[in-house]
């Protein structure tokens, strides 16, 4: 696979982070944002960071942007903005258009832009945390439709001791165990033979109705 | 398991989404906002919402918010109210706070105030996305430590018609099979046998290192 | 022909002159704006005026927008607003919606979201100003093609007393006459045998070159 | 005739395009302007381009004003500067003087300050827009006169295949047909012999209530 | 002669002094000013005040404007509000129009649009007290033509005890005493037997030049 | 008499008008005002201009504030500017210190602070112009004291052709003539024997009320 | 002594400081502010709360200002403000008037204006608290005079165990034991027998240089 | 003992009295403030002035912040760089961290991210000040808890020309002299036979009721 080339528009906390990790990844990121000072901040951590209006056509087209395989728009609170960008990234030929939303009315004009897809991070990522906070023994929660998901669980005192065959939580909870944590090491191939210990952070997937009421239980 | 009391402080994007999702998952949850309009459009979907500033200690001791189990501090860009309304939950005797954090600095603020957890949701998005771009075949991306994540990954035509045991993924890329998902149907308990059809998804858990090795070679 | 439904959103100077045209040629006229004086000043001026938020989904469709048959998007200064009501409008079912444009980038857009036309009526009208000032003899200008125009020419005094016939204008200057203006009358079928005299307007088409020529002739 | 010199002072949307139709006619044109900005976008699209204070006369003077043939105020939204330009085009002797007017009362200073030809373009484009709107087969729409008008008709399919002659719509109509558009050719001697072909569009002139009979026919 | 109907338009510094000078003459004074708090200052002041949009033609109307004998439109800041209220006052009939400029431009402005008398009291008031202060003896200076001024002057010490004949002061500088002042009492038909005191001031006609020799001398 | 030095603190309208008849009348100017503008327009008008900051002690030192004769300050809007720069000007030394004041509470405050003398402006023009306005034959009118006044009256018909003798307005009407004006030049001895002509204007001295009921008379 | 009559002037942080503590001394208290806000605020903790422009004279009349026995004006920011207040408390017969000044200029105008006292609270604790820092001994600091000082001085382990006699401070160091501070007792009579214990606070009375001597000694 | 080592972050009033008395008492101040004019104003009163943003973490570390004794942060009214200024010095390892609150509840946060002493300046002047004015004897008051105070007393004319034995004040009132302020001159070893002369200052120690019943007593 030839390194993939990025451009991310707009470098609030989202975007930033979006450029950086795809950096540090190993990919070619042109990062760009109208302010000088922000563009300072990220020049180090991305492969080229430019000061740039990035509804100005030109000053795209100069950039070379047609080029890049993957344009992200993720302009901060400037909705007029972001769809000009993401309308000059589509026709300037970038092969995928990611942007941002701030809500669904943007969300639809993205499409009709012709964004190829469409991120609500705010929204999303409050429903994740809203699923991690139900209950105390939930760490971590991932919807992967809406009948299943994943969950990190902390295993309570009355699993400590027991094997993942004692526990036996498939026929008891109807979920399926994909790893064990034990301090930061993460275990994906976990044996029946496996002996939960305290501290234990288990990796469950299952039907959500299942896992609610695995939470019910060792909440009690 | 009774049900739970939340309340969400400060209803922009991420703040009103958790409420929303808390309320949904069948919990108690007053909404705060300083914004009469924001109340006023998230009234219908809380069990309770109310118009106060929450840096005030005597209207959050009016509301009785020490008898809530969680507060979740999501104000926006005041990160002097953030700061605040922090202390005043942890000082009111909620028993756990989590607080939203614009960047790490006033993370570590928030840690020494008392937030029992600190969210960087922006941030945390960009790079579960930035994972999410790097792979045409990589759907979703979610890390479990430094070390593991999640991936879903789009079956490429190689696998058509294959069991997983053909297939035997293990050996191969170092990686397990948790479950597979088709038309929308979660498998959280894929067997041996199971064969793999054009359109699936195969929700795997490896090393960071292994998947991405497994991405290099399906998209090439 | 049965009475046309217009809706005519945003009411600055050029929308609220559409909305009073429209309803003073016998069209039914919803005239909407987000400012309550602008609605109070043209509220005797059409069928029905609101002060609506056209970019609230809510509202728009508790106005019955989709029972109209022409939306006209004349919002002012801000192109956000402007192209979510044009999305609402073209998504709500009406049929055919108009949208005025700020520039280009903007007019693209606006396409692109579902608008059937794009005005950009300041520089449509200083393209029209301009052919009227480069001769004092043109007194209004219209273009037709890129090639063919209609203009309105102050008759030289070297016409005067002399028929159509004598004149022959079509064989002269490659031009036709369609009407004559005399004393704010208009004649729209002229004769070969009417006289010009001083002070008549002369009405006629051709190509843009021949018109040039002939501007230049009677300007010497 | 010898290259006429404009001067446009205020190069807003309207302004611009003035300016740069004029240039794009061969006229020698000044734009001035009090931003930057404005005057470097436009600076390749007229002979001279100057950024000045258009209400300081000194300013004014010395870039000899008083030579230039015609000058167009299209100052935009400052009141005052439009009125005090358009008085000091006056007074250093221009000699024509026309000014974008605001709205009546605008208009009426302007007059009485010595413009020689007031405009409103916004309410003007207004009525033609709205003039287009009426009918489904009008396309485009220009008034001559309170009773006369000029009219661009998409034909209706009843009047394919047959010949002007046929339709003879100066004594069914009471209208002139002054040219027909096809495939944007543009017939301005059109023979009572020509047919009628499906796309053709018709240049009609006639009484305004004759166009509106004919309007409702055509459409029903 | 029956009262004077006097409105005054604009109620900042200058145009209160004027109102409640005008009142307390015995005229009849129609105060008018935009803010509210403004006209309850001067309301007992006036014969009435009135809030109002003095750039609203039909407010202005309907207070019935074109009745009054002098409008003073003394609109301080605003020099497009100044322009619009003149020109109203003037076309709704007021007899006489009196306006204040804050500069030669805009007193240039009214005068075009129609004011009888454009004064400029800054600059005026400016000049009198600038004469005033080029000699300590002259206490108020008023210019009545480019070459002849009236001046007040402190009687210095060697004019004490001396009669107005032995002074001479028509043969000795030019100039003609035409009043006496003594204790706030003023004698305006001084004789020449009067006898200057210490404390008295002479107020004198006279050409400038003589005027500015006599200053020389005396406050040697 | 020396040449007198003047500091002009504050260079609005009033301000400016003061600095530059001072200079004109051939003293020495010192203007200063914050606003860089303001002193560039100012600079070829008095001796000496400098933008400066006039409530810094320093700078006010630098500037040698305390060897001039007079300060007038004549500092706009700002009224604590006004209150210090006074009070600098006085501790400074300058000998005589003239403050503009904005209402009575201000004008209070100088004095205290040490002003020598407290100007209202706006206030004392609008009486002025006041008196001017009541009646039509009053050309200007200055208020000598509360109960005397000069006035300029334009000789109304039936003076015409009759000797100042004949009038003999000092019986007639307790006033006093002090001069003729005739075509700009001013006769300040007129004798007794002197014939008004249509259009001469007469300059009286007289009490108040005398000159009210010669203003009636003449006005019927 | 009868119950003495304050007003306090000016609310913020500092005023509002004053005029609780004055009330809780058991005085009457006049508290008087702009911002409605604040007066509620302040309302329980002071005699009579009052919203009211301090710089309005009819206002602070009606208030009964002039039976006060003093006042103290604590405006915060608005100096144009504080001034004026000073000046109406003073002229309205006030016995004592109190103010806070901004700066030393700001102090002088204050004077001049008839302050009896002009404090500078900010100017003043920051002297007290950098002397409380100088030593980590010193625990409080207040100067007498520009020579003597108070000085509140954690006793050293040295001291522990001896008599104020042994220490013989006064000898040693030049400096008086006025009190001892022992678990929030206090003292005022120490006696030359009294021990010293751990923990215990020496307020001490004595020259500036041997209070700093003192200091290096228990620090080094 | 060595130089003490001072940084003052924000440089208000209250911030560079404490740098400037600092430096003044012979210590090294590093002055830190945001404003680049207010670095200036401070340069020659400090070691060390510097112009930086005390929330960036690399600016502070690169001032080495971290050797210093002694942190006083007195950030104006920006609550949130207070709050983020006092975490970094706090973690940067300054031994002793001192803040200003604006509030009680912003110096609960400033007690919980590490300071090491809050002070609230306005407010405790602010009560000073008040006890300074409760009685026109007492000149100054200073708390040294809760019961006891520091008083300086102006001498009533009842005590003039009587010795300290005389006067007897411990038996009288409870209260001690501690000290006697003569022409500026501070007596801080007073003995029981000096005599109190006229414009004598005592400063006392004593419980606050008894210096309370004192002040009734000379005050009557």
């Amino acid at each position: 696979m030839r390194r993939k080339q990025f451009v991310v528009i707009g470098l609030g906390r989202f975007g930033s982070s979006i450029a950086k990790t795809l950096y540090s990844l190993g990919n070619d990121v042109l990062a760009i944002d109208s302010d000088e000072e922000t563009i300072q901040d990220i020049a180090d951590s991305v492969t080229h960071a430019v000061q740039v209006d990035a509804t100005d056509e030109n000053s795209l087209r100069t950039l070379g942007i047609s080029n890049f395989d993957v344009a992200v728009v993720s302009i901060g609170s400037d909705v007029q903005a972001s769809i000009m960008a993401t309308l000059l990234a589509r026709e300037l030929g970038v092969k995928h258009v990611i942007a941002k939303a701030h809500n669904e009315l943007h969300g639809r004009v993205l499409k009709k832009i012709g964004a190829d897809r469409v991120i609500f991070p705010e929204r999303d990522m409050g429903v994740r945390v809203a699923h991690n906070l139900v209950s105390s023994s939930i760490l971590d929660y991932i919807e992967l439709s809406p009948d299943y998901s994943i969950a990190e669980i902390a295993s309570p005192a009355e699993w400590h001791g027991k094997t993942l065959k004692e526990l036996n939580m498939r026929s008891q909870y109807g979920i399926n165990v994909m790893a064990l944590k034990r301090n930061n090491e993460v275990n994906v191939s976990p044996s029946a033979e496996d002996v939960i210990e305290k501290g234990d952070i288990i990796v469950a997937i299952g039907g959500i109705e299942e896992l609610n009421e695995l939470e019910n239980k060792i909440d009690r």
